[in-house]
């Protein structure tokens, strides 16, 4: 394995690790400026809107996620991953969890100082009906 | 404009003009064999079984679709591009035409003989609800 496609890797899963620990920060370093986050039925998000949408979930819901990487190519400074997402909401008040899974298409670029950000991000994820 | 981006872009038209004219064979040709067609609440979706859906809906309705290109980038011999979608469904029995829109985020792989075809597929695009 090549040392981008790890350090693309430990990114991924630096990602779930900060979603779940609530930090913040910590997932804003891992998204470029110029991000965009596509979704269905939804205008594209910038990293501004993205952070307040982040802000106004804290402390209210728990984020248990796993992101499982079916493929992922680099070339250049530039390379994609899909990944299957599993991802559970727990909300701190006690009440029942949502639990959410799908596809997610991204692409990621290298920065000048060869830190790997999410750059274009499709996240299809949606909610699972109960069998 | 490079030589590689105008030629993606040409393939985007190509893939749009193909689905209006009902022409599968064209439509295939621009597709990997190895694509995955990603989208929310389904399974990743292959070449013969695009080929299949699209041979059920042969001669039952006619496409009438518009890509707009949000961002390409060009990287090698790999590519992405993010398209926001129109598209306007026909039944060629005269019943209610549907309408659906919303992003695309696509892979694009140029091949050894120097045609670029898509590769990774996520779409996003949503039945337009009634305003």
């Amino acid at each position: 394995m090549s040392s981008d496609e790890q350090a693309i890797r430990n990114a991924v899963a630096a990602w779930m690790n900060a979603s779940a620990d609530g930090d913040l920060p910590r997932v804003l370093e891992l998204i470029d400026d110029d991000v965009v986050f596509l979704g269905p039925g939804r205008p594209p998000m910038r990293k501004d809107q993205f952070a307040a949408a982040s802000k106004g979930m804290e402390g209210k819901v728990r984020v248990e996620g796993a992101s499982d990487i079916q493929d992922l190519q680099v070339s250049g400074d530039w390379a994609y991953v899909w990944t299957q997402l599993t991802i559970a909401m727990h909300p701190t008040d006690g009440s029942a969890p949502t639990h959410r899974s799908g596809p997610g298409l991204s692409v990621w670029r290298k920065k000048a100082d060869g830190r790997w950000v999410i750059f274009r991000d499709a996240n299809m994820v949606t909610t699972d009906t109960k069998k």
